[in-house]
């Protein structure tokens, strides 16, 4: 067993709300996968359509069937378990992925699969047989590790991948995405049957790790999460003159960078004028020709922009574009904005919302409503079918890394939100 | 003949100052050597001890011998030059060099020898034997474009080049710089004849264009160099935490790159606080990871900082210290600042400067007193005897390049300056 998982065990005293859950075929699935794709750092890599992947993928289906479900993989690899309702022509889909970025933590993605799937087994126990159907799915390739496309099994199974992308997509050894589904024992040509009648499903609910560090800091364990911010970029260039660091004056210099560093500093007050979830990134900078001894002639840096408002992020972005402007008129150099990438925002499903915030109560949980600035299959699926999401804290907000981190408490207790929320979702439904 | 040149003959009306110059020679010479390494884009490439280097060094001995200079090559490759005087146990030296950096341009070293050239020849042909024996030096791998060392053959003529150097200093093909010297038939094992005994110098006196805007932007003809300011680097990490772009809080950050930049504008305005000659220049930039969706985690910048007054220098140094761990302080930042280094400035002889001064007066040439921020072979010789540099012009700041260029009567100003200065020195000095 993998050391932290036992450390993780140790550490978490039982809680009384906690009594009922089925913890330790929850920690067990947990960590039986986390044995998979393990890398020397303490990390995890399970990229789409692997033997590591496959191994996985296999123990999540052994693990819906002892739970009493059917299970069905479709031809490009999704997963979908499925527990009979009372009325079976609708369900409630619960879901997330299990493959992971390079050498990335235990819990992103991961978590939400297996949560899902102790939170449906908890609810039967308790419950019995549900009103409505109820799905877990599996998404397949939601990172875009390996392809560089993610959320890939969730816009498929949305309607949203045609055939020729299937040629298109390729790995860093120049194999296709349909040739790798192939050695996996896959069917890419029926991609057609891959997609679903989304009005089958009652609703979608995620649950996630926040990956930020706001509910850490806040000491809070519940995220209702409101909206996913999708990102907009845009790529600013300063054109100035590059020219010798020992002999061009101060005040004759046409120095790029100066201009790039002005703009970057300025963006750091513009998001909160705007909204309080709005964030705005200078993550990228590129410096020419980046010589010690050289007045730098060209700089450009990417923003990345996002608020779960579309309208307002937009405000903000024209904000940025506009002090860009200011910057390099006032300093005589000429800026270049690049035509930039808007990904819609979705927001959540408002009623979906109000039942996670509810369970959370009801439970004497501290949370949070809040938006999510990294996207997820719950994006694609929110377009489409009512979508909540719940985020569980992440330890100092770290993600994509082996310090990823949630306690045993924080999961347990966002399976405890899942459980009752699906439970207020499928005693609401009533089909029209 | 190069289309550039002859259109630079076209431009030229022709001034009576000029009407005692060699100046058909003069273009000639200039001419003959730029068609040797020249690169498709208009740039020359001549680096130390290949075919082209020596094919252009033979022509300056040629010229040198045409004028009834007697020459000698040293064992590494410096080449001089000498007429002698009355008194033949002392020497002014004038000098420069003629290998370029890659896809050079025309002008940067090789004017000065050049017009070394012209001005010895004018000055014998209209005073007859000098008082004092003059030499022009050609100084070898002045640029170090292929050693990655400049100022070798100036260094070794210092005696500042110790035998171990020979075998230490390599070219990207793995080729020592002894080997090159070996393979163009020269005797690196005899680099102890190669320093010269300084106390034969009267003085050391060198053209050179500005490589930079200030003479261009101020019609101005002449540069009085008063000093050479060496650079200092120091590098500042400002380290701080790499998180999600979109998942974590404008106020939860500790964005390094937000730091730098802060940074890098606050510069800007320090030099002009020390003195009106100080430079300081952020050239090159490090971001960690630089990811369009990941606040930067690590930011690196050197500061390149330069005055003639090595006192001054270090006090803006300190100034620039100071910001950067206010900046980091106040952001709750960490910062590291490596171990920098200290290039010495170089003053100018002040007599000299004077001459030059004078000289450009009695012209009637616009000139102007400066420093000069890149180095030169004058600065190695600044340090031991009294020096004097000259510049002209560089049109549009611009060096390094193809773009690279000086007027035609920029050029003859600039022989008549140093003919006119050298005549004051020869006949000022009596040895002591």
């Amino acid at each position: 067993m993998d050391k932290r998982v036992l450390e993780w065990k140790e550490a978490y005293e039982m809680l009384p709300r906690h009594h009922h859950l089925p913890i330790d075929r929850f920690i067990h699935h947990f960590n039986e996968i986390n044995s998979i794709g393990s890398t020397g750092s303490g990390g995890n890599s399970r990229f789409p359509y692997t033997k590591e992947y496959r191994e996985a993928v296999e123990i999540v289906k052994e693990r819906m069937k002892a739970i009493g479900m059917s299970v069905h993989e479709d031809a490009i690899g999704n997963v979908y378990g499925k527990v009979k309702g009372i009325y079976n022509h609708k369900s409630l889909m619960l879901g997330s992925h299990i493959d992971t970025v390079p050498d990335g933590g235990m819990f992103d993605g991961l978590l939400g699969v297996v949560s899902a799937l102790a939170a449906v087994e908890s609810f039967i126990e308790q419950n019995g047989m549900p009103k409505w159907s109820i799905e877990v799915a599996v998404f397949v390739d939601e990172e875009g590790s390996r392809f560089n496309h993610g959320l890939f099994g969730s816009r498929a199974m949305a309607g949203e991948i045609n055939k020729e992308t299937l040629d298109e997509y390729k790995d860093d050894q120049g194999v296709t995405i349909a040739e790798a589904m192939k050695a996996d024992g896959l069917q890419p040509e029926q991609l057609e049957y891959v997609e679903r009648d989304l009005n089958q499903l009652i609703g979608y609910l995620e649950l996630h790790i926040e990956q930020g560090i706001v509910l850490d800091e806040n000491k809070e364990q519940i995220g209702v999460v409101e909206g996913i911010a999708g990102p907009a970029r845009e790529t600013f260039t300063f054109t100035g003159s590059a020219d010798h660091a020992g002999n061009t004056p101060m005040h004759m210099r046409k120095d790029a960078l100066i201009a790039a560093s002005q703009f970057i500093a300025a963006i750091e007050k513009l998001p909160e004028q705007f909204s309080e979830t709005a964030v705005a990134t200078v993550g990228k900078i590129t410096n020419f020709p980046n010589g010690t001894n050289v007045v730098p002639g060209k700089t450009e840096v990417t923003v990345d922009i996002r608020d779960t408002d579309a309208a307002v992020r937009e405000e903000l972005i024209q904000a940025i574009k506009y002090t860009a402007k200011r910057i390099a008129d006032t300093r005589g150099l000429t800026l270049e904005v690049s035509n930039g990438i808007r990904v819609a925002p979705v927001q959540m499903d408002e009623n979906m919302t109000n039942m996670i915030e509810e369970a959370s109560k009801e439970l004497n949980l501290a949370y949070r409503k809040m938006p999510s600035g990294a996207g997820h299959d719950a994006m694609i699926l929110g377009n489409k079918v009512p979508t909540g999401m719940i985020f569980v804290p992440s330890r100092n907000g770290k993600s994509h890394t082996p310090e990823e981190w949630t306690s045993l408490s924080d999961c347990l207790d966002g399976i405890l939100v899942m459980e009752r929320t699906l439970g207020k979702i499928l005693s609401n439904y009533n089909a029209e």
